[in-house]
Parts: structure tokens; C-alpha cells; sequence
């Protein structure tokens, strides 16, 4: 072969290559069902993550723990102790915000709904205690841990309207069905959004309870 | 040969096309510098959009219209109006919030920065008018535009505490550098996040302003 022909040779197999591997990743991107391509991919899931998130700013209604109508004392603080270290049941991120009360007392302060929607979790959890959990009309599910009590019996699928009281704040949890004392009287909240088909993500509730603390129902306690 | 030996010899087939279609995922991963198996990627760039995101609401300190010292009638309202749509320079989704002020004056309103940070950009945009645009220490863009004056003059790389006033609130922009009264007096806020090495991506500054809203200046203006 003279060195024109071999130079040539050597091109097109260089070229077919590089088809090769195109065809390849949207073949893998048929297959796969997403974007493999680097350029647009990234963009379009941050996307996705944004609308998701603006989803869950814009069915917040209501604080979930009302001012009291009764006592000046009765007040709930909250840092932002997102991902902040947890012991119990292994070494973990905080995946929430706890609501602690100036009155360390269970069962005092109600616990309403932030969000219309569903329930689709209540009972006993070994971490959460008698927790209850919503599912929005958006799909973002809203936890709300550590309770005292329910406000009733609540059953998978019943349906709940914003500032509906779920139940009373308390110290459940940490153990055993029924375990109580183990930590101060608080609310946990966690909020989670859906991620594809069958996982969720955990979002900092911090930002949003700042905004929502401006959104305060009123109650007689 | 054989029908067991047909058989052996289909799945050992089978086998190595699937070893070499692993491979090449893995193959590909190296070469994009990208996780593409599916399970992990999406949960992985949703996490560092949370953070960046994260990054963002923990930088933010003032309200960018300081309250009025002087005058009552003095305020600004806003709307969540995230991607509705605008006109000039062909139609678009409208990637900010507006603040409108009681009071239509160019000029009279101060605008603060929201964070500390560096100028990047000042000067005259088409769209934006006089404009000016901080880049913070996260790395997050603030532009404000369609300001009537700067403070001063500002330089790209002039460092900005957050509540330092920038310049006052006008209606510049829609046309050649200089044009104003296009519309009514207002700042526009867009805040924009990186998105890997050289793009950004548009968030709604609306929340974060909601937020701002308990934290804001007051000016003697």
C-alpha cells in the first residue's frame, strides 16, 4: 500500500469510529431512556429539579404549628440544622428542620397540614415515632414526626386541606412502639420530592418554614 | 452440533454482549467524565443542584429596597410572575421578579445588593438598561436592571457588602443605550446559578424575596 492510500485508510477508519461511538450513545440513549449527550443533559435535569422545587414553594400554605390564642408563652424556634449529624440508629444527615417549643410539654401544640393532600403514611415508625405522612396534589410527600397524638384516626387515602390539624406535637419515637421521652418535645418535618420513578429527595424545610412563618394559622390552646 | 452445545454457545453469547455493552458504559463514563448508569446519575446532579441552591439562600442578607425612613407612602410591591411572557426582543419567559413601587419616580427608590460579592458587569444592556450584576462568593449572578443611576461608577471587581446601594431604581432599557420610559419605573432581579463550567441557569428569585421581605434597610429617601 503506498503512504497516500494507508493515510486514507487510517482517516476513514478514524471517521467510522467516531460514528461508531455516536450511534453507540443514542443507541444507549434509546435504551436508556434519557439524554446521554453531555451538552444538554445536565441542563435539562437541573430543569426538571427547578420546576420540581417550584412546585413545592408554590403549595405551601400554612406554618404548621398555629400561634396560640391563649398563652404569650406558647411560641415554636427552628434553626437550620440541615444535614447536621444524628446518632440515633446509625451516623446520619439531619434531613429536616425540628420545631422546638417554648413549652416543653406533649401533647400541647397542634400540628397542622402545610399543604393540601393525601395522607399516605401514619403509625409507628422505630425513628419517627406516631408520625404521619402527606402526599400533595404535586407528589411531594410532607413528614411530620415525633407526635403525641392524632387528632383522629387517620386512614391511607384521606384526604386533608391545608391548616387541617393532623395531631399534637410531642416526643415520640426512638424505639419501640410507644417509646416517648427519649428527646424534648419537638416537631420534625421533613419534605421529600419525587426523583424519577421510584426514589425521592430530600429538600432542606428550613427556607420554607422561614417563608411560612409569615403564613400563621391562629389556635385556641 | 448439538442442541445443548447451540444452547452453551447462544448464552455464553448473550453473556459477552452484555459484559461489552457494560464495558462501554463504563468506557463512555470515563470519556464524558460522567456517571451514566442510571440509577445513581439523576440522585447525584440532583444533589449538587440542591446544594447550589442551598448556597443560595444562605448568602442572601437584605431585601434590595430599603424601607423609606420618610416617606409612609414609599413601598414596593411583587408578583410571582417566573417564566410568564415578554415581548421585546422576541417573545421569551420572563426569568426574574419585578419590583414595583408605590411611587412611579425614576430615581428616587435606593437599590442595595442582597449579598456581598464582586461587581462583574455595569453599563448599559439593551434589555436590561443600566444595569449592574454581582457575582458572590458561592458564585451565584445578581443582576439588577433598569436602574435610572449607579452610586457611583462601578468597575468589574469592585468588592459589594450586602446592603451597600448599588445605584436607584429607574426604567431604563428597551432600546439604544440612554432609552428610557418604556415602561413603568421597577427593578428587575434575575438571579442566576452555574451550571457546570460555562453556563447558568435562571432560579426564581421570587421566594427568595418573599424571604427578604423580614430582613429588610431602611434609607432616609
Amino acid at each position: 500500500m503506498n503512504p497516500i492510500r494507508r493515510t486514507a485508510c487510517y482517516l476513514t477508519m478514524v471517521l467510522l469510529l467516531n460514528c461508531a461511538v455516536q450511534a453507540e450513545l443514542i443507541w444507549l440513549e434509546e435504551l436508556l431512556g434519557r439524554q446521554l449527550l453531555p451538552e444538554q443533559n445536565t441542563a435539562g435535569e437541573f430543569e426538571v429539579y427547578r420546576d420540581t422545587m417550584e412546585a413545592v414553594w408554590e403549595e405551601l400554605v400554612w406554618f404548621p404549628v398555629p400561634d396560640s390564642s391563649v398563652s404569650k408563652e406558647a411560641s415554636v424556634a427552628f434553626e437550620n440544622s440541615w444535614m447536621a449529624e444524628r446518632n440515633y440508629g446509625g451516623k446520619r444527615g439531619h434531613e429536616g428542620t425540628d420545631l422546638m417549643p417554648s413549652i416543653n410539654k406533649s401533647g400541647y401544640y397542634p400540628v397542622v397540614s402545610i399543604t393540601d393532600g393525601v395522607i399516605e403514611q401514619a403509625g409507628w415508625l422505630e425513628k419517627g415515632g406516631w408520625r404521619i405522612g402527606v402526599r400533595s396534589g404535586n407528589g411531594n410527600y410532607y413528614y411530620y414526626a415525633h407526635l403525641h397524638s392524632y387528632v383522629r384516626e387517620w386512614a391511607t387515602g384521606d384526604e386533608v386541606k391545608a391548616g387541617d390539624v393532623l395531631g399534637y406535637m410531642g416526643d415520640s419515637g426512638y424505639g419501640p412502639e410507644g417509646t416517648t421521652g427519649q428527646f424534648p418535645v419537638h416537631l420534625h418535618l421533613g419534605i421529600y420530592v419525587p426523583l424519577g420513578a421510584d426514589r425521592e429527595l430530600a429538600v432542606n424545610p428550613y427556607w420554607m418554614l422561614k417563608y411560612l412563618e409569615n403564613h400563621k394559622l391562629t389556635g385556641s390552646y
